[in-house]
């Protein structure tokens, strides 16, 4: 069975050295609530659940898959339920949310921290909870109070979990093509028709309800996005008491069969006059919806993560064990018939790419999550302004970034593993499969990439890169002095300049061309993830280097030594995405789409 | 169920106007057997068999599997069996032998044009036929007349197929510590006892018989690999008129659960005193199988080819008629609720990629076949050793290049298709998980890359390399001055110079520290298959701007406009593995292997 390890020292780097969580979380006004110790013990319990719990039945979950039942019914494969009933028990589906709402008041980066746990351990179970987040944030900032002392507790409980039903058979991005139908019934009540596709644990047997956030068109809507409103529709309509009552009118039609994530229900939902409850002004659903897409975004980022680290853990031991070939430079291991796979330059350049995306993707995670702790608790003013525009520029790029690199780390794994990497018995193809999703849901790479250049940088004339490029660009001045940090330095100031260089150059063409921005976008994107990760390489290589003459010196030496690898064998990947976004639109759309297939259509 | 069309047009430029295969054909003496027009006939007739044939079995394939029965038996998927008995029918499986052996006489190179589409429409069923022609190359260079006259007519007539027996449990890249062991008996035969693994096509239902070539050691055998020796060994022993006789004691124990190519058995394959003959000298099986991996690995990297090819037409079918949002610049079609999607400047940027890479793949090979062809049978003296090394140097290019590029083109295709893509319907990701092998078997990217660089450049102090640089350079010589050349020629010569320059590089480091070969290797690998493309792209252009002004000018100008999207956001992935070459061994060496897994080891 694949292993895995809560990378607790690595988490309490980032948290404690890098980031300075205790004083963010003092800010906060959770200093106390969120103690160091609080803190190490959350994420000690949360690394044993997920090692106990839920990685013995990530296999077996993917193995089995899940099963509808004739009246619409869904099994999750077995131990689901009774692990979602311990997590339940556990009291961490509100570890984050509002005291108000019956939650912990724990701040919402200590539950992204623990996340990365859930997905590298089981993704497709963390999904059932995963989704309920979403709703909860929904409802949290767009339901009436009504709805949140319906829903809202349950969800935080845990004992309903919730989902987001947006996309149809016609249309995923572009919801503005919607044709699912709300007809008003009175106050707040409306009759919901159609079919949403691709509802991640749309129905399923570990909680009581399911509570489904739906977007739906009025009859008297705007075409197009501006006439979407948001619903919510419970599975069952609660009772006078709040719970459970009568059977609503929205049911499983069918499980998709998908590449992976096979312990996750992946549901056409079938509304047939359901009842459901206007959340937020009508025809406003699209803006509502975006909150919950902007954690879920941030969520997926996270199951990146997460499967790049179970992938290099299960990796790094196979290649201490694997024996095979002598190194060129001399045996390592002459007691064995040949030397293990890890002191064979290719497979470190693997293993340390993985390693390198690992505790970069973490860096890059926490580092958004202080911000998304300031938006929604401490700060106020310019402050809570400056970390709202990083945290929207930083989403796109947490979502797509870290997926894209996840998917590429996951897939060394397998070729780490050589021919055994294919088998389904080592678990590692079973990581690339689940992997392939989070390209894809909550918006494409393509589609982040529009959201980071078009939405983000460029309607705001490059406003909200500026905060991030000005941040680094002191970063580099204060620290070109320092005696670990010199090699970094200059390269990363470089780079940052050149971030807004090529900003600049787009902003240029596209005003001439809107055609640019979609042709650029994701290499834009990709190269601002590389940048990113190589100021907070940058940033760990000053904390680290603090702690080269202490008691953890090997600790501080490998960190160090990841950074380097960063910088010299990963960064230069830039190069090829500076020359690709410079080279513009016209060789992408110099064919006319009938002439594409000329080499094979008769 | 998924699309796929012959490129035959792509193949007729590419045969036809950019190698002049009939001008080849004539010097190889193959000029009446093999003309444009028979030739046309048999890649017709091909494409029709793997459209209508192979590719309905494909799915169906992937999603029943094989079965193993109790007494070892293997089932092929349904029609499976049937596909072959027409396969065979036809003719096919002896189109390129030797008419000595029963074979047809045609060029190597026709045979591996008509593969691509067989591996573009089902993979795993034309692994049991594709397994079968390095065994026959083997025997064809290494059997004794009496196991030609016995096995290789078989092989050639497709009645009995073929398998490879390298890998054991402990063992795949280093065969060396291999245990299964030939006991002498009389003559050239011997006693095989031991256990293999991952043997695709091990067991099966759609052949008579089936022939093992195994490596096996003598008990007088020398340590590791100079100890090896390659032994036949028939699933039945003929009988006196060469008829499948006795059942020989060699078994299927189990099947693989795999990732991807289900259709195909792979087999744990069990030898128990195994009746087996030794092929070639004692001891020099490795040698002996080198010469039916050479065959295979360009087996490989047309598969990745095939894969490619079928993964555009698909995507491209997808994106014309898939409506999602509208283009930047302006409605395409006013009169649909949205636009086609492949208007969308990053979808097309995908499609290039895979269009670029099916386009360039498909020359890269058939150049490469044109070489086969010319050691094979034409050439002789100084000629035969040129065509010989630059096929060696090639080989691992087309393997794992074209494996590489197969995997990131499907994805891609999974990724044109948003979450469709990622449910099996679609079957765009059984693509990829059938792509993801083509990375791994007959030697990962990572043996191809030390093959590369370390066998066939360092070892030969570049002259291998040269033939081919040579070429180039004397290419963008000659058509300095071509007006529509111009804007190839130089990047082209550059990259050329920088192919010397980096290999010169790594040459010299490598002399302080061998460790530096296997650093540099895999980038080296890439950076060279993209100087290919990049060579066999400036001579398509040319090719094709003869045809500009004629009648299928769209097709010539599609060839430029791909060639020029290629150039200029593909080619820009030089920059990055220039530069992580350069960067050398020390930033791959540094951590210690106890001290890569500090951040969660406890």
């Amino acid at each position: 069975m694949p292993r895995y390890q809560a990378p607790l020292r690595d988490l309490r780097f980032v948290m404690d050295e890098l980031l300075d969580y205790p004083a963010h979380y003092a800010v906060l006004g959770k200093g106390e609530d969120a103690s160091p110790d609080v803190v190490s013990a959350i994420l000690e319990e949360g690394g044993r659940f997920a090692r106990e719990v839920l990685l013995p039945l990530n296999q077996s979950g993917d193995e089995q898959g899940c099963r509808r039942l004739d009246n619409g019914d869904v099994k999750a494969p077995d131990g689901f339920r009774e692990a979602y009933r311990q997590y339940v028990k556990g009291g961490w589906p509100g570890l984050a949310a509002d005291p108000e709402h019956g939650g912990q008041g724990l701040p919402a980066s200590l539950a992204m921290a623990l996340s990365e746990m859930i997905c590298a351990s089981n993704l497709a179970w963390g999904m059932y909870p995963g989704l309920s987040h979403g709703a909860a944030d929904a409802l949290r900032h767009h339901g009436s109070d009504a709805q949140q002392a319906t829903y809202l507790t349950k969800l935080v409980e845990g004992t309903w979990t919730g989902t987001m039903c947006l996309t149809e058979p016609h249309c995923g991005t572009d919801l503005g093509l919607i044709k699912t139908r709300a007809v008003p019934v009175e106050g707040d009540a409306y009759r919901i028709t159609g079919t949403k596709i691709f509802i991640s644990a749309g129905e399923h047997d570990l909680a009581e309800n399911i509570v489904h956030l739906v977007l739906a068109k009025l009859p008297d809507a705007p075409e197009g996005s501006k006439g979407i409103s948001l619903f919510v529709v419970p599975k069952f309509l609660p009772d006078g008491a709040g719970n459970p009552g009568e059977r609503n009118g929205v049911v499983c039609g069918s499980l998709e069969h998908k590449m992976g994530i096979h312990g996750n229900a992946t549901c056409v939902m079938n509304f047939d006059d359901a009842i459901g409850y206007l959340v937020g002004p009508p025809h406003k659903g699209l803006a509502c919806m975006f909150t919950m897409m902007n954690a879920a975004r941030l969520g997926v980022g996270i199951q990146g993560l997460g499967l790049v680290e179970a992938s290099f853990q299960n990796s790094l031991a196979y290649a201490r064990d694997r024996l095979q070939m002598r190194a060129l430079s001399g045996k390592k291991a002459p007691e064995k018939p040949a030397d293990p796979i890890i002191h064979h330059p290719d497979v470190r350049r693997m293993l340390l790419t993985q390693k390198a995306f690992a505790e970069g993707g973490r860096m890059l995670v926490l580092y958004a999550a202080q911000l998304l702790d300031r938006v929604e608790h401490g700060a106020e003013g310019e402050e809570r302004e400056r970390a709202d525009a990083l945290l929207g520029l930083l989403t796109p790029i947490v979502k797509a970034f870290l997926t894209e690199v996840g998917f590429e780390s996951t897939n060394e794994g397998v070729q780490i593993f050589g021919g055994h990497g294919y088998i389904k018995e080592w678990g590692m193809e079973q990581l690339v499969r689940d992997a392939r999703i989070t390209r894809l849901y909550e918006g494409t790479t393509g589609i982040q990439a529009l959201d980071l250049l078009g939405r983000k940088v460029l309607m705001s004339q490059g406003e909200s890169l500026k905060v991030f490029t000005k941040e680094i660009h002191k970063f580099c001045k204060t620290e070109a002095d320092h005696p670990v940090l010199g090699e970094f330095i200059e390269p990363l100031a470089k780079l940052n300049a050149e971030w807004g260089e090529l900003t600049m150059g787009i902003g240029m063409k596209a005003i001439q061309d809107r055609e640019e921005v979609g042709a650029a976008s994701v290499d834009y994107l990709m190269y601002s993830g590389y940048v990113a990760l190589a100021y907070l390489f940058a940033r760990a290589v000053k904390s680290a280097s603090a702690g080269l003459e202490g008691d953890d010196q090997a600790f501080y030496k490998a960190k160090i030594d990841t950074a380097r690898f960063y910088y010299q064998r990963i960064l230069p990947r830039t190069r090829a995405h500076a020359r690709m976004i410079q080279a513009g639109a016209a060789p992408l759309m110099a064919i006319s789409s009938d002439d594409f297939g000329l080499g094979f259509e008769i």
